[in-house]
């Protein structure tokens, strides 16, 4: 048996869509990682009366683990500390060496900007007196910003242990790991069931396919219902998180090798490495350059996403207007005008430019209509020819009708050039 | 007094944080809209027990109306039209003409897909079957995907009125348009206050600088407290959004008045309009071409973001070696010898070169330092130089250092070219 814990997520710009919450999802892994189990996240604004009424919801399901995030400013909208001090039944009272860390935080930042404008430091620092009221026998969680941090212990049967954090998640997440190593915490997770989470990844393969492998390895597969299997379809891309008890791995074995015996060709991660992580091994040693029409950008947009990765890519060109294609890529005009802007042979001549202007040895080239204008009978909305080339060796060229609004097909197509890469770049003999 | 709201956001793929749920926030919009007052937002996985917990919370919070997402499939582990029958106290029944409707809907998708593999159609329409079962007297809201939705009608005083609608936002969206003209809705939300809601948008200013603002405005302004005003700082944007009810408008008036007192130089948007929709509405006649080094093309896709962007986008280069910046867009060599890649001669060249490639008259340069590495005492992580560039005219050339990491400084570095690109395009008289 888990224990089970509820995520409250305080924040009228979170409650309104106005800003996403980052929060949720990341305590929600936190907690998959610690084998706890997560039963309900809520989200309300900043009102006192709905904070409360989520905490008690949250109780009354039973949970052992409440953990709040926002509501922790000095503005008097800020009240998550004075409602889960009322919650759990305890006095608030002034920490004064905690007073003194956020006078000296305070000071330090003071002295070092200029936004203050005319406030003085005895103002600033009334107002943020309020940051210094804790529950009585809390254990306080140092500030990473100004805003500190509690850990309230539950008692047991009756109220459960609620952790208390900042809104922003670079304050919440180093909090986070000190906060799961007070006793408190600890207590309110003890005798919980260790889990194994493990995510494999395909590409290509229709949820429905997926969904009737499964169903045979529920026949086939001994003790399958120890598998607590999810499974997600984004972007053509399926991802399969698995959870099971330590003993239950050689059940999970067997999963994996029903997957690998009927999906083999879609099937691209078992150690849940992201297609972003294997082009990025893929491209070590080599040069890759872009060129992009309906994606403008995207794709070189994600390979710099990570650090380092100015050691593989040069650059790109977006192309979005035919002169451009002739200008910057050398594509020619009489091909052009012959397949259309949006046409394999048109693709590889793009990817044949950005090997050459940007002295290369791999590139990536897209071509297609994005919508919602632009499409015609023979090439609807959708429509998007890829091509990948290295200097050294074969091309891969492709054309897919992606299904979608704009915003899809340009997404999809840049998820599918990533998979090009990566497949060409694994196996550079088997692809043309 | 408002109608009060609550949603119940289902799926466990929500709730693990694989899937980020886009119909919160969605529908949060939609209520504010309505003048309908959204409490609290409640997520959880496919476990019938905590949705129908959820639902009976909500309930018991007292709220007119509950809009639940997801969980309409017709697979196992989609349960909540059951539940949510359950919770309403009505049997469920099977509702003949669904019955049909899904039937075609379903032999028009057979045909036309060749990915059902063996399945035979008697077999996949019995699996359908259960999403023909509707609650006792619900109004049937038609299928866009396969999935319906329904309507339950409240009773006064002890049920709200409960929407139940798919988890696909396409399918959800119009689904809704429907839902709200039902008498049910209509009857649940009778007797609400309508509301209005004004977008304000700033650019530049310190959340601080506008804090004292507000508290001015409650000092000097009557009725203030008729505004309800929430703040939120993202990328350099702050965004003040303030409902109030018609008849307060002159108060807004006023708040209105007092923003453009003091901060004239900051605001820019007072009716919603984002900065794309502005930047998009004065490139209109005009060309323009992107050279980017740190943000790798994030400029060119977020220019291209809308449909009808081909009218005014050339193209662009990512420029991300040294080489790439002479080949390519004919920065000279001894400049980046003598000033570094990260410098204001670099970007005004890189602009230049953009202009001149592309044959465009508007073109806008970044180059800068995202970090982790790569950066020094004179120049560290965060330092970014601008350059935007019109053929016939001024240069406007600026070097920020902004905060963050690497996706943070890539993010604010894209916003700050679109609002440089906003003022250039205004004002181009005033600008160099």
């Amino acid at each position: 048996m888990s224990a089970r814990a509820g995520i409250v997520v305080t924040g009228t710009e979170v409650l309104t869509g106005r800003v996403q919450d980052r929060n949720g999802p990341w305590l929600a892994d936190r907690l998959l990682e610690l084998g706890v189990e997560l039963a309900h996240i809520t989200i309300c604004g900043d009102r006192p009366s709905d904070i409360e009424a989520q905490l008690r919801f949250l109780a009354g399901e039973g949970v052992d683990l409440i953990i709040t995030s926002g509501g922790l400013g000095p503005t008097a909208d800020d009240m998550t500390v004075a409602t889960v001090a009322k919650f759990c039944e305890r006095d608030l009272v002034l920490d004064a060496p905690l007073e003194a860390t956020i006078a000296d935080i305070l000071k330090n930042m003071m002295s070092r900007s200029k936004s203050w404008g005319g406030a003085d430091f005895e103002s600033v620092m009334a107002a943020n007196r309020k940051q210094a009221m804790v529950p009585a026998g809390a254990e306080i969680l140092g500030p990473v910003g100004t805003a500190p941090g509690v850990v309230v212990p539950g008692s047991a049967g009756s109220l459960p242990t609620v952790v208390v954090l900042p809104g922003p998640p670079r304050e919440l997440q180093p909090m986070w790991d000190k906060a799961i190593r007070t006793e408190a915490v600890q207590l309110a997770l003890a005798g919980r069931t260790e889990f194994v989470q493990a995510t494999t990844r395909m590409f290509g393969l229709p949820e429905s396919a997926l969904a009737e492998t499964l169903r045979d390895g529920e026949a086939r597969i001994a003790d399958f219902d120890r598998l607590e299997i999810t499974t997600c379809l984004r972007r053509g891309e399926l991802e399969i998180v698995t959870r099971y008890e330590p003993d239950a791995a050689p059940v999970y074995d067997d999963l994996l090798a029903l997957l690998r015996e009927r999906h083999s060709a879609q099937l691209f991660s078992v150690d849940g490495a992201l297609v972003d992580d294997q082009v990025a091994a893929l491209l070590a040693g080599r040069t890759v350059a872009t060129a992009e029409s309906c994606t403008a950008g995207m794709v070189a947009a994600r390979l710099t996403d990570r650090a380092g990765s100015s050691d593989y890519v040069a650059g790109g060109v977006v192309s979005y207007s035919n002169q451009a294609k002739m200008d910057l890529l050398g594509v020619d005009a009489q091909l052009l005008a012959a397949h259309g802007a949006v046409s394999e042979p048109v693709a590889e001549a793009m990817a044949a430019g950005a090997l050459a202007r940007f002295g290369a040895d791999t590139a990536v080239a897209i071509t297609g209509i994005a919508g919602p204008g632009g499409g015609s009978a023979e090439k609807p909305v959708g429509t998007v020819c890829f091509s990948v080339r290295l200097a050294d060796g074969p091309t891969l060229t492709k054309t897919l009708l992606l299904p979608g609004d704009r915003a899809d097909v340009r997404e999809r197509s840049t998820t599918v050039a990533m998979h090009l890469l990566r497949q060409l770049l694994s196996a550079p003999g088997d692809a043309d």
